[in-house]
């Protein structure tokens, strides 16, 4: 892939940093070492939440440091996000205006009333969970996420900010829903250590366009080294998914 | 109803937070006030997330002065997470060992595998979403809500420590999953501000022993005042809720 479709996902998990490093530290490394071949960051909050405030903190200035660091550049906060009303205001106050996020992943299964005080961030980008890439997906989902897409194109996307995610593990299911949302940016993770296909992600996932689409590594970037050049392991990663 | 049925939200929007208090020092006072009246506390995590690290760290606290205050008193981590795998893992964690939360609402979208290391966890309550009480519920829940209880009831609750999440707004839907669920512990928001009717939902809440229902108040209660004795009026709501 180019690295128009990089998103480089920073999973990083207290315990597997390297020694010495912080998660804050950490990040600022690898985002110094990637930005350059990089089209957006996205943080899960759980690595964060699981280390308190101080993990809290290390989210926001790591969030921080990349629009410092490379102005312009998309940062998700991938939270998966979704309550009533009032509730998801403060979800939303949270991801964008408290993290300064430029984009959030949510929950559908609420409804649009839960997910309406994001959407009406209208400089903001909303992915909409549609397909996951785990095993359980097919519980609920085989039957769902196919209205999802629907109702995201025909009804959420009034603002224009909507897109969705969507594992890299059914390459059926992704087509699918390219035929329903062939415009909407779509967010894929699953490739590297969860096993999703490059190639046929890159085949199947671009918008009418030709763009669209982000897909996203973690793990296999970010830890690919626990030595002290972890940074550089991690930009001769990128460089070879970027080259493929 | 008797005070075996009260859960009381802690959903402290700062805004609203009367002169001079802080989100912790303004829970501790209402806890203080009233938790010889409830059964348990609720805390959305919203509300603190809005605020960042110190938000976080007034939702942390809140809940280790709840235990120090009335050892035994559960209290739920109303979070609705859910995600794949890994990450769970960490928000598992997030609740049970960062936060030392009793309980915590998840999100069933993404399917058991998503929500086993939660389950995992058998001394903690895991309240799983299965009918909320906001008007977009029925874009995708009337259709799932009852495939979630049965999942829940037949394969998810191995270790005895699930429950539902039902909004008391729909009383026919509250029946149906009694009926599916005779015998889950059962969480339900939506008394209050929300409007739902509490006879009624004591009258089909009720597991197949008369308990096994916590019945959610919030803003009706916490917000009961504005001035210097606010705690005297949420616990005056308080005795009136259960007095009813």
């Amino acid at each position: 892939m180019t690295k128009n479709f990089l998103c480089l996902g920073l999973d990083s998990e207290a315990e597997k940093l390297p020694k010495g490093q912080t998660q804050l530290s950490f990040n600022q490394a690898i985002v110094e070492a990637t930005h350059d071949l990089a089209a957006a960051y996205k943080l899960n909050s759980a690595f964060y939440e699981a280390q308190g405030s101080k993990g809290w903190e290390a989210l926001k200035k790591t969030i921080a440091f990349i629009h410092q660091q490379s102005p312009g550049m998309p940062v998700i906060w991938d939270a998966k996000r979704g309550d009533i009303g009032n509730t998801s205001q403060q979800y939303a106050r949270a991801a964008f205006e408290e993290l300064q996020a430029d984009a959030i992943t949510l929950n559908p299964y609420l409804g649009r009333d839960a997910l309406q005080p994001f959407l009406d961030y209208q400089d903001k980008t909303c992915y909409i969970l549609c397909r996951t890439s785990n095993p359980g997906a097919k519980e609920f989902q085989d039957e769902l996420y196919l209205k999802v897409a629907k109702k995201v194109v025909q009804e959420w996307n009034q603002n224009n900010n909507c897109g969705l995610v969507v594992g890299a593990t059914g390459m059926q299911e992704l087509q699918k829903v390219r035929e329903i949302a062939p415009n909407l940016p779509l967010l894929i993770p699953g490739v590297g250590t969860q096993g999703g296909l490059l190639t046929e992600v890159l085949r199947y996932g671009k918008d009418s366009s030709g763009g669209g689409l982000l897909i996203n590594v973690s793990r296999s970037v970010i830890f690919a080294s626990s030595g002290k050049n972890f940074a550089g392991a991690a930009r001769q990663k990128v460089l070879e998914l970027i080259q493929k």
